[in-house]
């Protein structure tokens, strides 16, 4: 079926046919794993196994001000293992990784699968958007899903993420499930599923797979946008500790950590966290970002030690707090909406963003707020929109009495493969 | 979405998906019926309020030897009701009426909608084939559907079903749901659903409406075929009274009776009944019957009064009870297809019918049957596929030391509109 439909043997309507089906009655296990190894042989599957060591990646299913793997490629490739990390883009409320790199003037994320190679090589990280020779099945099947209402399904998601993963030539994976409001998988027991399907797929075709539930219930970070979430790593990676910013450090270094681990570089996740930290703090980390941007820049990499340099929005406002008390919840999807609406992100593939756009957020859950003090600055170039972004914000930030009295963890569950 | 569809501003691959998540889901009663009214207005609505009485119908789910539309139009047209009739061909183990029809010699099923309602004036009755005009909503879905796995839908066989019979601009319909292992609902509580789907869609759309659920757990009657199910018609036409046909004029006659009742014709079903009967025996029913070949004709009519003008086969060989006993059960699929394969059906849209083959059965469920008796007569013309035929008969009769102890009836339930 896969093969006929890529061939073009198969047509449309059938293989439409066929993706509503599985949306509606799901794989089974061996099935899934079945369709992402069809799905993977499609293309070129990438091998470098010249590289004197481990390869390892990481892949979340995306949400609101992560960005952590900006952060993690280079502590891992600093660690001494090699991350081959091919990504996508943002669409909808959740950002994408090829869009944040190149908020930084110059940053190449298309190049062909040989200088991919050689960039690995060089700098032990490389990020890349995906090419036309890699699980060329996933493109077809994407595309069809993407206007035919198929595209939510955990079957379907598991195959095209982990045949794309897969034919990166990886001996790991890291999976970081997201759950909340912000994220697609927005109850508990779907992320997991979907994590489970995930894991094993990962484990039946031979490669060491693990999965953090981890929580979207509010943004990441302290930034949301493009130039402003680049700025966030590199404050990290040069060691500045700023507290709106330590849940995307803690959980950088926990996914680090199990890249680490599963790529046996160390024997336990705690010593892939002592080696996490200590390439952070050592600043041998941000040295790995500093040479990647500088082997796919080409152009003016001098915005890792000069961020100023990254572009900048001509106006800021501050969205303020109308009453006092403490933040009680985010609606994180409208906070990625609000920045997508001053044209930080895409609503249709064809969209071109505006890098410079975004928010700074000064308030996580659980904080207390006076009236009128700042709960996020909007950097935004037109004012079109602004009325509307605003309003986006005042209805995601709900301001109580009181604190939550449970505080949702960072990490709801970990799924490891056997 | 289905004018769109239709007018072919949606594509093939978005209606399949559509029809699928239908296969899958299954729609609300309301939805079905507003489906039917979108497909029913998708092209010509016929009327003939002119005409001084009522407009009724009668649609089977299609079983093996069912042959009734051949009898139950010329007597409920005999009792003073118009009988607009429009048929399928067959495909697959059941047979379609318009190949029946076209087993007598120069009858035309392919007349334009204006020729339908000049012959359906004169004789009150006409069977004609789909036009182009009516329901082109239905073929487009339906020629879909036959190669995306999306046919065996309650909701859109209803949807199917009523809209074309709508079409014909008609005051009320009786449905005949078939159960059995002859049926497509194989289970009566499939029957019973699909049933009830389609009276309810009936009544929402003003006409009224009912169902029988009746048996095809064995063939109805004495033929399978196209002429040989012609013949028997007529048989029953003339007045024979054959024991093996004893199920199909039952079956008839009930039928017409709820025609006569739906139709106003007469106040109770009894009395539909006895006037059936009475259409029967006083020979008028076979008078309109030779009317309606007469007006459909143009050639050879003279069959409806000399049936051994009807297509005769070339060969004829007996299918004998290998042991004594009873005969337990049937396969009534086996013997639908035992026709097809020696030609007397479709196993492709393409395949062309040899009207003259096909069986004349000897023995009903629950008989005795002696070793070396004939169960069954194989009317053919080419050996080549006879010892396969000879076997899917002798898969299809069980044969046991005991009668049944329960008989399955010939309506198992019905379901009125209110």
């Amino acid at each position: 079926m896969v093969n006929g439909f890529t061939s073009g043997d198969i047509p449309d309507y059938q293989m439409s046919a066929w993706l509503m089906a599985v949306v509606k009655s799901g794989m089974t296990k061996p099935e899934i794993a079945d369709l992402t190894e069809v799905m993977l042989r499609s293309g070129q599957v990438l091998s470098f196994a010249s590289l004197p060591a481990k390869k390892v990646d990481k892949h979340s299913t995306g949400g609101v001000g992560d960005k952590t793997s900006l952060i993690l490629s280079p502590i891992v490739a600093a660690g001494g293992l090699y991350v081959p990390m091919i990504s996508g883009r943002g669409l909808g409320h959740t950002g994408g990784t090829l869009d944040k790199l190149e908020a930084i003037p110059g940053f190449n994320v298309n190049v062909t699968t040989e200088h991919f190679g050689r960039i690995l090589k060089e700098c032990g990280c490389a990020m890349i958007g995906q090419t036309a020779e890699i699980v060329p099945a996933d493109k077809k099947m994407y595309a069809l899903r993407d206007v035919t209402g198929t595209v939510e399904s955990p079957a379907l998601i598991c195959a095209s993420v982990m045949s794309k993963k897969l034919a990166e030539g990886i001996d790991a994976l890291v999976l970081d499930v997201k759950t909340g409001s912000g994220a697609f998988m927005k109850k508990l027991e779907d992320a997991v599923y979907l994590a489970e399907l995930m894991v094993e797929t990962g484990v039946r075709m031979g490669k060491r797979t693990a999965a953090l539930i981890t929580d979207m219930d509010q943004p990441l970070g302290r930034a949301v946008g493009n130039a402003t979430e680049v700025l966030e790593c590199i404050e990290i990676l040069r060691g500045d500790r700023h507290p709106m910013s330590e849940d995307l450090r803690s959980l950088s270094i926990e996914l680090s950590a199990w890249m680490f681990y599963l790529g046996e570089k160390t024997a336990t996740i705690d010593a892939g966290r002592s080696l996490a930290e200590e390439m952070l703090t050592s600043g041998k980390a941000l040295g790995k970002f500093r040479d990647m941007a500088r082997c796919q820049g080409g152009g003016d990499i001098s915005v890792v030690d000069r961020p100023n340099r990254l572009p900048a929005a001509t106006h800021t406002v501050d969205f303020k707090a109308a009453t006092s008390g403490y933040i009680t919840s985010v609606r994180c999807e409208d906070v990625g909406l609000a920045s997508l609406i001053l044209g930080g992100g895409r609503s249709k593939k064809e969209d071109v963003i505006d890098h410079a756009v975004g928010l700074f957020l000064h308030k996580k859950v659980g904080d207390p707020v006076q009236q009128g003090e700042a709960i996020a600055t909007i950097l935004y170039n037109s004012d079109a929109r602004l009325p509307e972004a605003m309003q986006m914000l005042r209805d995601a930030y709900s301001i109580g009495p009181a604190a939550p009295a449970v505080k949702r963890p960072l990490i709801h569950r970990i799924i490891e493969g056997d």
